[in-house]
């Protein structure tokens, strides 16, 4: 698996991870909850989380840097997604939360959103 | 401070909250780091990272069932002024997460994302 990680933090696993998420999409191996025209909403293949959902654009788009105005509605599905899966799954009672990690936090090169739920370490406070 | 915060929760404290962000955001004593026609940056009153940030749209908005089309500019605005800080601030080599916290997991009602970054406990990696 590091292997994989390694390879995937590559330049060509860069291209790679993007590639398949804007072509091949259709053939990854995840448990669809929700997609749009610009994103795939599924279960986390390893989850932190009781819910742990990943909401990640049907394009390569590396990290939040790359964002520009021909993303603005992959944003806005990602808080309209998240609205649905709020909804199906009764996460309000729970306590849900958005995270976006990037820079140095961000561990694969294609952008994504959790969408986390139900308990485990949140962190602190914020 | 507990007094306050149960202020805040209340049904007449919720409509204060997000009618001073609405009305009187010039009046707010807090340090604006980056301000736009809809959301207002400043640092954290009680932060709990080296580097931590709110983002408040200017307007009363509880939470995010609460968003509407009508809050489109506000969600985008939210990464542009992300972008803006991250370079101004150098964040991306610190790493930085952009977490949205709703349901249970809120404490203020009016909604507001947090950026963070430099550390800091995180929580389970995500």
């Amino acid at each position: 698996m590091q292997f994989l990680l390694n390879f995937a933090r590559s330049k060509a696993g860069q291209r790679l991870v993007g590639w398949m998420f804007a072509h091949m999409n259709a053939l990854l191996p995840v448990d669809r909850l929700h997609e749009t025209e610009t994103l795939l909403a599924f279960h986390h293949p390893k989850p932190g989380y009781p819910v742990h959902i990943l909401l990640v654009p049907k394009k390569a788009i590396a990290n939040l840097d790359d964002l520009t105005a021909s993303d603005d509605e992959f944003l806005l599905d990602v808080f309209r997604t998240t609205q649905k899966l709020v909804e199906v799954y009764s996460l309000a009672d729970l306590g849900y939360r958005l995270i976006l990690n990037a820079g140095a936090y961000q561990k694969v090169p294609q952008l994504h959103f959790h969408l986390v739920a139900g308990g485990g370490n949140l962190g602190d406070d914020v």
